[in-house]
């Protein structure tokens, strides 16, 4: 990973929809909500509020599909979260 | 239960209607209200604010319908709901 | 009382307004004002800020009509208010 | 007095327009300002932010018109006033 | 001076616009911003922000012409000003 | 200088266009962002958030031309900003 | 660079579209969010916040397009950010 997340701030790689459902964890579309979306953990900014959370390199985790900040690094689509941007880790 | 609530979120099951109107607890739809529903709490994250609720797996709470994101997870419905969008414990 | 409240939140039955007027208060409603209303506490959370107003079961207090959250229970309705929908105490 | 006012709190009885003319004070209604009034303190919180102001029972304070909330007890209007609805004392 | 401010509160007695000029200051009405006025402090509550500006009875000071509230006493007109609306002290 | 800066505010006299151009700094306007100027400082308020700036007067500043109060004394125009309006020194 | 950023803001000098391209890191428009664009750091204030984040003098990062300040300095176009500007560093 080229990109460190500054402050409370995190990366994650989002996951495909097929790997999704293949994990057995489904996050539907609803009309009255934001879409959700699942991830992976790529870097942790060593902001006091993010480093709360305790995620490390490799966890799974859901947010909201609009959250954040979108960034292209070599080609691949990563998200910059904030730490109140992640809703819960997968286990 | 497979999500782990981050900081101060917490994830219910919400209880169906029938369970509801025999439990005793009914909870209207206002006019000019937001819709209340009651749910199981299933996963506690470890916030300060949500630990002082000193809510345990298993309890029955009170929440605003419209509260909280919706994630299914193996085809199950759940609420990820912060530690101000619980209103009361069901005793 | 089968319902806890959380945090700053009290729990408290509406008093009917026959009653309020037997008792000398009239809590009139102002075009440019919320309706006010009187109420018992039926239960009170452990929140610090719900728990400095000195507040104990059976304590007659005033509202605002349309502050709180309405919650029935075995057919009987019921208010959740936070600390600062509480105005004064009746004595 | 029957209402104890909770938290930073306090209920003033409001002077009528005559004695607050006789009293060589004046409180113009202006266009682009809120109408002040006079009222007399009846009952004070034990809030930090109204005990601070040192107020007593008797005093006479200076108020917003549109501030508070109006209540009626044994057919007498009282207002329950915020610490900052309170803009000055008459000595 | 018979009213004494609360909290963070002063009272500034505001100088004519004669006044104003003949002592080499001049705050003029410009369209994108509210009009400022001289004014004399009367007198200064006890808060500690209104404190750590240092004023004093008979300071003169700068305050923008809508700011604070209107009072009058014995036929004379007063401004309850805050802390924040009080800009700088004419030496 | 006859205006003392109360708190966290500064004074400074702008500075004019021609002078700017000479000094080798040009501050655009651009359509989607509000006009900067340049600016000489004339007297600091003692406030912590101004004091911590380690601004001393003669310094010449940043700010944005909408920023602050306009007061004119002896038929010179100022201006009164606070700490978060002033956004660069220049050495 | 002949400009000091104040307190927690921080200045950098946009690098152009080609630069980025060929470092492999590509910030797309996208339809529902900023433009992200890529700088070098120039200056960081001694505030508490940016300090924190722990960049110096020569670091690539990454910036909404249309957070912060514009300024031109001896022809060259700069901008002033603050810290929670500042989405995460290139490395």
């Amino acid at each position: 990973m080229r990109l460190k997340p500054l402050g409370d701030r995190i990366i994650v790689k989002p996951v495909t929809e097929e790997e999704i459902t293949k994990s057995g964890i489904i996050i539907p579309d609803t009309v009255e909500k934001e879409k959700k979306e699942e991830g992976e953990v790529m870097a942790i900014g060593d902001g006091e509020k993010i480093q709360k959370l305790n995620l490390k390199k490799g966890d799974k985790v859901i947010f909201g599909k609009y959250s954040g900040e979108e960034v292209t690094v070599d080609e691949v689509e990563y998200k910059v979260l904030k730490d109140e941007d992640v809703l819960a880790k997968i286990e």
